[in-house]
């Protein structure tokens, strides 16, 4: 296992060149900082590395789950490093914010006049969503669904735990997902390049769009490049990343497919954007094609967990809030680079309650809860349930320690709610989309970490360290 | 059914006769009112009697999800009659958002000048909600569980549904609930006799808190009687109004008792009145007993869903804000007349959350969920998820709906929450303690209301029936 782990660490330090090479082309001093880091990571990720080649490679079940957490952990404080120790001098807490809202794909930051900002630390934000992304997609099709975490069992591919072969299938996968990541990314950038950014803004927009993280190279977000054709094709870039990446690859290999939940997304999304244009029409919204983009934009930002903002959407009136504030929980598919809730787990839980309340005036009726065409067991209902009341409960703990740590009521909920989704801006003037997170103290900032962090890894699979049978 | 439903109905015409003796005596001219909305009432709720005499008593499994409806219904329609007749000239919504929230034992109100209201209203007031009471607690031992109501199964005295004698625990037990209740509001009034209230106050005072209701005589709610005594005394019998009756029953009649919702109710109150206390030091709180009883009486004004306020608590900083925002959900025991999520289902969903999150490392451990000592079957515990779903839902959605019809997040949000918990004040300046509901729209009072009579049947025996399926 921590052959595995520092062979992770090691691969990130490695990636540290890119910023390096980015600040000593451009001649800025910060490029001494990620050589360094990126040595020191490499190092000390090569030396674990070669201490542990006897370990053998197979995984216990209770490796699985420290491993997980371990590698987010890790990698954390890696990302987090250059930051530290470059030129923005900033707090230690401050630079693991940032670290884990990228490495989550949150997008939440702590940065201000981006502009200006060397691009060796813009570069390195935008891959750290870019790799976390990639990251939570081969974790959710391979450990997720091995770890039971919250129905996630669902989508997994192999056919069953006791597989002589493990990961047979998965291993087959993460290269078609890794080429399918990549060209994604290539094409949004060469779209974004097309409409008018530069192509350092390109690919760095290219690597948060794709991975659904939201950080941008202007303090306005997308606001600084809000053409109508840049925010259509940012707004289908950002659905795709909300998809599942399995469902992509089939797709694009000429299969047949269906998966219930990508649906409900398209659903969703589509009665949010009317909801929201309808009722803001009042506030500050036009009747006209510009502001249904708009919309449209904004909610899938937040739906998909992206974050972007091309303008201050809180300003259309109390309903785009409410709105806005719900969308936060909600997520995009299990199996991409978004958060939340997921679609899914929505289908199933919508399935029980009907069922439930059907049995109640019919109580002999026999009915099974089925997801698309597939009958899904008890086990897996309870574990979609067991993962409602954990997501429900880290939300409430959090904006209450929020609370407790002197934020006001809505910066304190909705903080909560899109640090736990993964999702980026809140509402209210501190976290709100034209607000900034540095306003926040360093003690509400670790706690932020710690909730995308658990966010990130579907709750269940880290709460499980916190029993004191898990020790056993 | 229909006997039955006139049978209360004309019993509530009935209990009118009180508010026109008040306003008689005191020679306000309201007494007219009431006495005629009495007649009424008792005319069209004894010709219905009479005209369904032949109807067979027993109720089909049916019978009881329209009934238990249609008597809150009917009953709010009725209340407000008065209340629309009267020399208060409010409008139809308003007045059945008074009596709604009298019924359900909410308190929330549209009145202000309490102080010179005529006494028939305030009588009015204040019956409405011992009644409302009285009958949620018999309603939530007798039809309740046999709706199987997320959970309140597991509160049946019946030891089957099939029994021969439908409810011949629950006969027995109506009666010993309503001499509790009565001594216990006599007891009540005494007590707030003695320590400064005249009778007349301390009558009114007496319904609302053994109810949980929380309307008071006065502007300033329990602010106007604030001395240490009457906030203790307060917080003693809104606690006992909490409680599960058939306990208080049990313990007085010399039982051994034991409900593990209890020591829950007791540890949660303890534990918020701790952390307001401690957290609001800074923010106005003082370090000392009277600040302390002000915490405790406010804390357990809110868990018991009652709602008195003796000062704005919202001025006591964050954090009291933001447990106070949460506790709202909480509720009290099932059984008693709070409302809210009830202690015995944060049990059960616990006991879930612990042996999911175990099964996830050891996959073959079989374990039984229990309740105290009792084992609880698969159906219950779907029963009590299905529930918190659908409280959750019904949360969000009266929220949204109240941002849709232009209300700011702070108060959407605890409005909705205060509704469907029936506990009376939220947070934010309108709904807050020192807040007025008259200041909200017609249409969003139409919504309260709606969700408030929602929230105090607990959720699913109304929504069982929006199902297609149930009418068929």
């Amino acid at each position: 296992m921590i052959q595995t782990l520092s062979f992770i660490v090691t691969l990130l330090g490695a990636s540290m060149i890119f910023p390096a090479m980015a600040d000593f082309v451009t001649g800025n001093p910060d490029s001494i900082v990620f050589a360094s880091s990126a040595l020191f990571v490499i190092f000390f990720g090569g030396l674990m590395f070669f201490a542990t080649r006897q370990e053998t490679v197979a995984f216990s079940r209770r490796d699985i789950f420290l491993f997980v957490p371990a590698v987010w952990l890790l990698s954390c404080i890696a990302t987090a490093m250059p930051f530290y120790l470059s030129s923005l001098e900033i707090s230690f807490a401050d630079a693991f914010f940032e670290a884990a809202s990228g490495l989550t794909t949150t997008g939440s930051t702590i940065l201000t006049n981006l502009e200006n900002m060397p691009p060796g630390i813009l570069l390195w934000r935008s891959m750290s969503q870019w790799i976390g992304g990639l990251g939570i997609v081969v974790i959710s099709i391979s450990l997720l669904p091995y770890m039971k975490s919250g129905g996630q069992q669902l989508f997994s591919l192999e056919s069953s735990d006791k597989s002589d072969k493990p990961f047979a299938q998965t291993r087959k996968y993460t290269a078609a997902i890794f080429m399918v990541y990549v060209a994604l990314t290539t094409g949004c950038a060469t779209v974004y390049m097309v409409l008018g950014m530069t192509p350092f803004e390109a690919i760095n927009h290219a690597m948060t769009t794709v991975s659904t993280g939201g950080f941008s190279t202007s303090d306005y977000s997308m606001g600084a490049f809000a053409t109508r054709p840049m925010l259509i094709a940012s707004s289908v870039f950002m659905l795709i990343g909300g998809l599942p990446f399995i469902y992509l690859i089939r797709f694009i290999s000429g299969h047949h497919v269906r998966d219930v939940q990508v649906s409900w997304y398209l659903v969703i999304t589509l009665a949010a954007t009317v909801t929201v244009f309808v009722f803001s029409l009042h506030h500050g919204g036009e009747f006209d094609l510009d502001f249904l983009i708009s919309c449209l934009f904004h909610v899938v930002s937040i739906i998909t967990t992206t974050g972007y903002a091309a303008e201050d959407y809180l300003l259309w009136g109390p309903t785009a809030t409410v709105v806005f504030f719900f969308l936060t929980f909600i997520g995009g598919c299990a199996g991409s680079t978004a958060g939340g809730f997921k679609q899914f787990r929505l289908v199933i839980i919508g399935e029980v309650i009907v069922d439930t309340l059907a049995k109640t005036f019919r109580p002999n009726q026999v009915r099974s809860i089925r997801y698309g065409p597939r009958v899904v067991e008890d086990r897996l209902l309870m574990s979609v349930m067991v993962f409602s009341f954990l997501y429900a409960g880290t939300f409430i703990v959090f904006a209450a320690i929020y609370g407790v740590l002197g934020v006001d009521f809505e910066t304190a909920t909705s903080a909560s709610a899109t640090a736990l989704a993964n999702v980026g801006p809140g509402i209210g003037t501190v976290v709100g989309p034209a607000g900034n997170f540095k306003e926040l103290s360093d003690a509400v900032k670790w706690m932020l970490s710690w909730e995308m962090i658990v966010g990130r890894l579907e709750i269940m699979s880290v709460y499980v360290l916190l029993l004191p049978g898990f020790w056993r």
